[in-house]
């Protein structure tokens, strides 16, 4: 058969309401204390799929190493799930998993596994006690299965300790100016003079490590790890100059021991200092984390087969535009001019646009206390997200109905 | 200048991003306690203007009988305003207007003005003590001053009076089985054995008087005036069943002074059983408030001529559907197939679409208390118009893009 014939020469009459087919990539973050990543995908799907938009939707849930990165990336990298029992951040054991691929020798532990302030209520954290002990011995534990490449996901941390946890987790011993092993509390970190690597060295041949950031502040200073994210991790004022003191010396002997100088390194300050550790100590390379799980998961290639971009995260603020997961995927998308929606538990008061989002909605339903809105998250992104899929529907019918009328 | 030639024959490109301008009707409803009907107008249109959509706004603000509507049809009807110093619903004076429109002889009084619940503090409603009386002088007013077709809206009233008020401030005068004139005291409202209408009977001459009812309830009953819109304007449970008896004992007098049965009328319970007293006493006609000022404003004409109706009040729930203005709309131009957009301070939880409506979207920002949330009911209406124009507009930009590459 010749093409190049419209419908009506081949008798076929087309309904006023016939519309092209939408391709729709449904890629959120997590909704933090809410919804999971995958969770808040699958909501969103469900509100478009139940709207009268006939489209073909693809989740992409998405993270940016921050806490529930590694359940997010689990279908992209094919991880297996292993369990350890290792000791939690304020030292009683927890259950932990790190995933592993075993065929590609490739794990990722999340740091908020073991040690992250998920495990820890509001009213019981104590930047003094919270250590990333059990990390290190997650990470022991992945490289003693074979992995060869190791990424670890330091958002979400309980921890201001510089890593010095988690290097004792991994049997490195840390010792004091007379050569005396000490415990590795944080208390004692400006009394460890040197670090005896010797027990894990074997460990670390062919072994390379990508830390993925959720943030890009420094160690020491304004922005630095106890400054910025001190407080929230239950530091008062004394103890943020406490830390930094103590942070300023740990990493003056980082310097002094592997020749890295890490004061000034973007992404240093992430987990309390962890980042800067890992870059010091193993040459680990710290890298933006919702760009790499955006190539894990095929962001790219999705994005150029699809109409719309819908993500969202708890709360869209103008910080949303820089670097975290739905500002990442709302450029990208920008760049393409694929047009994007911004679903979120809020909006800040006084925000209508962002320069990278075409459209930004808040899916809370009516006014209503946070806790009670946190109730309603499912139900409200559900709802949002048909709304959203109906207004795109009309939009559509009217492309047709207004030719064929 | 022959016609049929494509843009391409005649030598034009069209620029990918070119589409199909927009005839947005945007028609809501006030946002009870927070926007008129005309502000919310000017706010959604304020929103999409400041869009990428490029459209034709059409602002036709809406009301339905209730409070506010005198300044909705006020453009529509061309009516100049007369300001009158009137009793209020609590016996103090307060300033109230009419509007008239000399040459067409047409006058309409919003009884809200004189005898408004907006007149009495939460903390003073006193249905005892509130009355219509101020409604009845403005009335007075306006057939003195030449009108010959009189419009009043009943809607936002303070009081559950039978209409007593209104009759006494009009100058008929109400007597007891003896025949004695007595106060127009609702207290007394059964011991009236008679209204003598004498006095009024030349100013009603010629004059045709419509009631604009906001709700369809009955005098009395379960859902009557007393046990539905009592409680609102301050009457307890016991207070309920004595105005209920007192309003049986009314209907009564009415059906044998004037021979109308208004028992079962559905809007005769509007405004406390003025609608129905108007209908006994006057002859006037009760009619949908929200059906007139939709015929006063054009609405269906320029209804067949948008693309998209944009609506909203203060809530949309299941109630919305029937009758108030904003599910008028919706109706209206479901049937014509325009889509229709709703938007509403609050969407009550769980309701995710109503049959007339295509979309639906709460204003609201974030978690909020309610009293916060009305301070921001201006920046959250046109911030969700925005979002809306925005997301039409990409809609619309993607009918060519597709079609052109």
């Amino acid at each position: 058969m010749s093409g190049g014939r419209s419908p009506k020469a081949w008798g076929i009459s087309i309904p006023s309401d016939f519309f092209v087919m939408q391709h729709l990539l449904i890629c959120p973050n997590a909704f933090k204390a809410s919804l999971s990543a995958s969770e808040a995908a699958l909501l969103i799907a469900e509100g478009v799929r139940k709207s009268d938009l006939t489209c073909v939707i693809y989740q992409l849930p998405i993270a940016d190493g921050g806490d529930g990165t590694l359940e997010v990336v689990t279908p992209y990298l094919e991880l297996e799930w292993i369990f350890e029992t290792v000791q939690g951040p304020m030292g009683s054991p927890v259950s932990a998993r790190y995933g592993i691929n075993r065929p590609k020798g490739l794990a990722v532990i999340e740091l908020a596994e073991a040690s992250g302030i998920r495990h820890v209520e509001p009213s019981k954290r104590n930047v003094w006690a919270a250590s990333t002990y059990g990390t290190g011995q997650l990470l022991r534990k992945a490289m003693e299965s074979g992995a060869e490449i190791v990424y670890l996901t330091v958002g979400g941390s309980a921890t201001v300790d510089g890593g010095l946890g988690l290097l004792a987790g991994m049997g490195v011993r840390l010792l004091d100016g007379e050569g005396t092993e000490i415990s590795p509390q944080l208390s004692a970190l400006d009394q460890v003079e040197s670090i005896d690597v010797t027990a894990v060295l074997p460990l670390l041949r062919n072994v390379s490590i990508k830390v993925l950031c959720d943030v890009d502040n420094p160690l020491l200073g304004s922005r630095g790890a106890a400054a910025v994210f001190g407080p929230q991790k239950g530091a008062r004022e004394a103890d943020v100059e406490a830390l930094e003191k103590k942070l300023a010396h740990w990493a003056m002997i980082l310097h002094r021991q592997f020749g890295k100088h890490i004061h000034q390194l973007p992404g240093a300050g992430a987990a309390g200092g962890v980042a800067g550790m890992m870059h010091a100590a193993f040459g680990a390379q710290l890298v933006n984390g919702a760009d790499l799980v955006l190539s894990w998961a095929g962001f790219d290639r999705l994005l150029a087969a699809c109409d719309w971009v819908i993500t969202g995260e708890g709360r869209i603020d103008e910080q949303t535009e820089f670097g975290k997961g739905p500002g990442l995927v709302a450029s990208r998308a920008h760049q393409l001019g694929k047009p994007v929606i911004g679903l979120s538990g809020g909006v800040a008061a006084g925000l209508q646009r962002l320069p990278h989002f075409d459209v930004l909605f808040p899916i809370i339903n009516e006014p209503i206390a946070l806790n009670d809105a946190m109730q309603l998250t499912r139900e409200n992104l559900e709802r949002t997200a048909f709304q959203i899929g109906q207004l795109i529907h009309r939009s559509q019918r009217r492309r047709f109905s207004g030719e064929n009328s």
